[in-house]
């Protein structure tokens, strides 16, 4: 039996209009705008004073129906990614009551009466674990049907902390099917880690004790987090779920990444994916024939390292969870890589080797921030428009993508271009729903980040959901408390 | 091709050893004793002051693989369903963590680093939707590999509250795989039902602002709950996901439900499966033969009911969710439905059709309390142990299991029993889980329950994981605040 192909047959985003510029944002805070360019961004989206994550994803979710032309009544799985959940019962329920409950007021039939509604919890893999359960689902007995992955997360950190300028918000949601339209998600081909990092980035629930409930029902969601250590988590895990893959499909590890065109990464901020993808190449080219370790040779010369004592260190499989804690957290777990990394960042390769094979809709990705599970498929999705714009994929072509989540866990999994992905792509609307945008100042912000209604906000929102009112009654009789209504405004 | 036989080769459970007699809480309380034991049951175990859903869960997953003697390297999906995260971003990573530790202590190779750790959340289904997503990885790109699924939940309910006497606390870990031992899980013959139900059971994240971090650093879980409205949503529920099974395997319902002769179902007490299971058996009489409708209409005319009103309201398809308002919140969404019941559950017909075929482990289950996600499975595996010791099974015979989660959602999914279902039953060790207890008294429940140290109580635990700390830590150089760090007591 040939194996069926399944895959992504459409994308849609929602953003909150509210953008904050970070060179504003510097002048703010006393930052230096050149340094935030170069390493995090342009600019990033604050959540509405109305707004929470179910409100982005169902927004995201409808217009994918609309986009599409979707019959919500073939949908039988809808998944929600998210690690910006504000309850901790209820998740994918409350997205499909919202569409459902918009779709019939617009004369539509609502999403499957037998439709599963999991909500996929792993930090900023929540919504790749989603997708790989809607095609599996796909696969075995949800046969013939559809599904739709939303992912949806709200980045937000204290301010003044070293994660400011890191925020964002927003949704994706994606279309599962047989003979996607999009591209084959290849699960067989694909590779995966995972390792418990202890405090890298976490939200435990005690934070939300001591709170306020503050005039617009926030819980202030900020991680504990440690940026350093953090970094080296990402990369570590990422090479592992690489060095998975390499094996499972026996690759030649540098002569594979030689081939690819396009990668996407969970991307937090700009440098992060860069870094990460670099440190892979120079794994790879230690692997690699005479001519790749000559390459690798010459960056460590520069760098004043021993090329045997790198190679060591690569093939030392250091135990990352044992730098968790206040005396080794500012460890590097890869040291010499590191260094010889800087160099070769200055090197005339890095563009050709690292930065244009991730150059599809990163520009576009300048002004997102970090969405946290929705940052991977956003910049699928940026990619794929302009991939489209250009030309730039061929039917059959395979796109790597690396999905990360700290705590940690990592998916690296191949997609291959579909007959019909030009006509896909164009349907997916992400310049438009990025247009759609108010600059806000320093008082609007600060407004908006402590959970209070911001100063001469007087947006009103359009085809999209928001939030009504939060229940408050703890009655014996009748219990309500923090419980959203939604509203769908058409 | 063949279909691959996947599903169930062991479970292992962990209950916290503290337990509450209901008789000794209803002299506490004041509550009446004689309906208590008829409708919820004889006791449930309350969580330990160094416990959460993380040393639960890590506990089982540890039984699990020594009863069945696992090779953890072979394990490549770790799942967790629960409603009682202590962490809104990271989840089954903690558990393969912290099992990782103790099995490298204790000389054995840990899970595979190559391993998926998703957390599920949906309400009382989140381990349901977990064994859906292990028992599809198995069956395209996980074939020939492992799976375990661990569904755990602590149940806690304000003091003076009617949920009061349904907590608990516990957790139970599943072994998936091609060729089960235990019982094929079959998705393909599945029916699955979901609607949103806004506020029968939430737990919004605002409950935990205002609260002390008190001196265990436990957050008191509290969900917002309204009962009656809950039950009218559990029934509901349960028949349409019945009906999308009947529908999808074209079986006639009552027929199908005489042949039946074991169900298990979410159990948040005694009398709530059976109330639902009897609906079912209602609904079932009435698209019956001739036979099947008179005795329906002979529990009329005793009710006093038309059954022709009774027909009509059958398949009048109620919009439940427009009763979640204060004014409605007490109507019955079935009412001569319900009148009828009351009649049915009086006669000589319910113990056979209804209670007779849920009595494998019933009576061990009256000591459980509500397990929330690991409420359906405990009862497998506590039903399971009893059909060893009565050879209660034949190889091949249908089993039926129904998933609830408030909210809503419902899966109703049939087991079929293996051909080595008694030698992997009696590695269960259910009775042995249950044995360790300790019986508190009104001054331990109430301190437990506050989450402060409780006096008197000096267990030593064995064998199980512990909190060790909490960190505090909200420094920029080093942040932990809130996070456990756990040690295995071997």
């Amino acid at each position: 039996m040939k194996k069926k192909s399944i895959g992504i047959s459409g994308l849609a985003a929602y953003l909150p209009p509210y953008r904050v510029w970070l060179e504003d944002w510097c002048n703010w805070t006393g930052n230096q705008w050149p340094k935030t360019r170069e390493v995090i961004g342009r600019s990033f989206r604050v959540r509405g004073p109305n707004q929470s994550v179910y409100t982005m994803a169902a927004t995201a979710v409808m217009r994918l129906i609309t986009q599409y032309d979707i019959d919500p009544s073939r949908v039988k799985f809808l998944g929600l990614g998210t690690e910006s959940s504000t309850d901790n019962s209820a998740g994918a329920i409350i997205v499909k009551g919202m569409v459902d409950r918009a779709l019939i007021a617009a004369g539509k039939p609502p999403i499957a009466r037998s439709c599963e509604v999991p909500e996929f919890k792993h930090a900023c893999l929540g919504g790749v674990y989603g997708m790989k359960g809607a095609i599996r689902h796909l696969a075995l007995d949800g046969a013939g049907g559809q599904a739709i992955v939303v992912c949806a997360d709200i980045a937000e950190y204290a301010r003044g902390s070293s994660g400011e300028p890191t925020q964002g918000a927003g949704a994706i949601a994606m279309l599962l099917e047989e003979d996607p339209k999009l591209a084959e998600v290849d699960l067989i081909r694909a590779g995966a880690a995972s390792d418990y990092r202890v405090m890298d980035f976490r939200k435990p629930m005690l934070r939300f004790c001591g709170q306020d409930r503050n005039e617009t029902h926030q819980v202030q969601d900020f991680p504990v987090f440690n940026g350093k250590y953090s970094t080296t988590c990402y990369i570590d895990e990422t090479l592992h779920a690489l060095s998975d893959m390499y094996e499972k499909r026996s690759l030649n590890p540098i002569e594979y990444m030689h081939s690819l065109k396009t990668v996407f990464m969970h991307r937090p901020y700009r440098r992060m994916p860069e870094t990460g993808w670099a440190l892979a190449y120079l794994f790879a080219l230690s692997s690699g024939d005479a001519a790749d370790r000559a390459e690798l040779a010459a960056y460590c010369y520069e760098a004043g390292i021993e090329p045997n004592a790198l190679l060591d260190e690569m093939s030392s499989k250091p135990k990352v969870a044992e730098l968790a804690s206040p005396e080794r957290l500012h460890y590097e777990a890869y040291p010499l890589a590191m260094a010889v990394f800087r160099i070769f960042r200055a090197s005339r390769h890095y563009r050709r080797e690292i930065l244009d094979k991730m150059a599809l809709g990163s520009d576009t990705m300048l002004d997102l921030g970090n969405l946290y599970t929705a940052a991977l498929p956003a910049w699928m999705a940026a990619g794929f428009e302009q991939a489209l714009d250009e030309d730039r994929f061929e039917v059959g072509e395979e796109i790597l993508t690396l999905g990360y989540g700290s705590g940690d866990a990592a998916e690296v999994i191949p997609f291959f271009m579909a007959p019909d992905w030009r006509a896909a792509s164009s349907k997916i609307g992400f310049a438009g729903a990025m247009d759609h945008a108010i600059d806000i100042n320093a008082d609007q912000y600060a407004a908006l980040h402590a959970g209070h209604k911001a100063p001469g906000l007087d947006f009103l929102p359009r085809e999209e959901f928001v939030i009504e009112k939060v229940g408050r009654s703890e009655e014996r009789q009748f219990q309500d408390l923090g419980i959203e209504y939604y509203r769908y405004v058409s």
